[in-house]
C-alpha cells in the first residue's frame, strides 16, 4: 500500500497508528500541507477532497479522508466492535472529530505550530474557545469510561487522540480534563502504538 | 422513533428523507438552530455534541451527527451497498460532506437566509470560495456517473444532497456545475422522496 502522508498531520498519524497495530507494511511518501500547490495533479484521481492521506491499496484502488480510512482498514479487526449499533457509535465520535474537534483543535495547532506565518490572529480566539466546548464534550463522555465506544479501544479512539494529544502544540491546557489525559495514557499503552513523529 | 429536529436544517433532513424512503414512522421535536441555549440539558445525555439531528430510538439509545445516524438506519437496506470497498466510499464522501462542504454551503446559506442578523460578511467570501471547491470536485466526480458510490442510489447521495440542492438560497450559482444539476434531479426523482420543507 502507498500512503499519501504528512509527518506533522494528526490525519495522516491517525492511519499510521492504525497500520502499526495491525502490523501492516505500506510505503509513505510526503505531501506538504502547507503548500498545496500541485494536488490536483497529485491526487485528483485518488482523492476528491485532494487532502492527505490518501491511501491506495495493492490493486490500485484509492481512498481518502482520515476516517474513511480507518474503518476500511480496521473491517474484520478488533479496532471496530462487531455489534451494528457500536459501529455506529464509533461513526459518530468520527464525525464528531471531523465537524466539531479537528477544524478547531487541529487548525488552532496548524496555525501555531506548523505554520504560524500564514495565522490570522483573528481566528484564533473564536477557534480555540470551540476547541475546548470538544474537549469538555469528550471530558463529560470520558469520566465513567474506559474508551469512547463499549468496553474497548477502538478507532473512535484512535480518530480522537490523534489531534488531542498534540492539543498543546496549539495552546490548550489539557490540565484541567482528567478523564481525558487519564484516556491519552491508555491509549498510548495499547499494543503496537507508535508517537506522532515515528 | 423520537427526531430531535430542525426544519431549515439540511443535516436533520438527511435523516428525514432517509425515514421517507424506508417508510419508517417517527416524531419530530424541533430544536432551534439559531438560539442555542438550553442545549446540554436538552441533548447532554443523547449526544455528546449536543446537535440537531439526534435520533432516539425505541428502546432508548440515541445516536448524534447526521451522517452516523443514515449509516445506522441504513444497514440492511438499499441505501447502502454491501461491497465492503464501496462502504468505505460511501463514508469517504460522508466525510468529505461534513468536513469540506458543510461548513461552507451549509454555513453561507445559514448566514445569508437562515439567521442574517448573526452574519459576519468577512466570514462570507471565504467559506463562498471553499463551498465552490466542494462543488468542483463533486462536480469532476459525477461528470462520469450516474451517482456518488457504484451504480446506485445511497446514503452517500443523500448526505450531500441536502445542503447541495439549497446552495442557491446562500447565492451559490449552480448553473456551472452541468453533472451536478443532472445528478440532483436523479435524486429528487427517486422513489419516496421528499422536499425539505415536507
Amino acid at each position: 500500500m502507498l500512503l499519501y502522508d504528512s509527518a506533522v498531520s494528526g490525519n495522516c498519524y491517525k492511519v499510521r497508528l492504525l497500520l502499526a497495530h495491525l502490523g501492516l507494511p505500506y510505503e509513505r511518501r510526503e505531501v506538504s500541507v502547507v503548500d498545496r500547490s500541485g494536488r490536483l495533479e497529485l491526487l485528483g484521481g485518488l482523492n476528491p477532497g485532494l487532502r492527505v492521506p490518501t491511501l491506495v491499496l495493492d490493486d490500485g484502488r484509492s481512498l481518502g479522508e482520515s476516517n474513511a480510512i480507518l474503518w476500511h482498514l480496521a473491517q474484520g479487526t478488533g479496532y471496530v466492535p462487531d455489534d451494528e449499533f457500536e459501529r455506529a457509535q464509533v461513526l459518530q465520535w468520527m464525525f464528531f472529530e471531523q465537524y466539531s474537534h479537528e477544524p478547531y483543535i487541529a487548525v488552532v495547532r496548524f496555525l501555531v505550530a506548523v505554520s504560524p506565518s500564514t495565522a490570522d490572529e483573528r481566528e484564533i480566539g473564536p477557534r480555540m474557545r470551540a476547541g475546548y466546548k470538544a474537549l469538555d464534550a469528550m471530558e463529560r463522555h470520558l469520566a465513567a469510561r474506559a474508551f469512547l465506544v463499549g468496553d474497548g479501544y477502538s478507532i473512535a479512539d484512535i480518530a480522537l487522540y490523534a489531534y488531542t494529544h498534540v492539543a498543546p502544540e496549539g495552546g490548550f491546557e489539557l490540565d484541567r480534563y482528567p478523564a481525558i489525559n487519564t484516556w491519552l495514557a491508555r491509549v498510548a499503552g495499547q499494543e503496537g502504538h507508535v508517537a506522532i513523529a515515528a
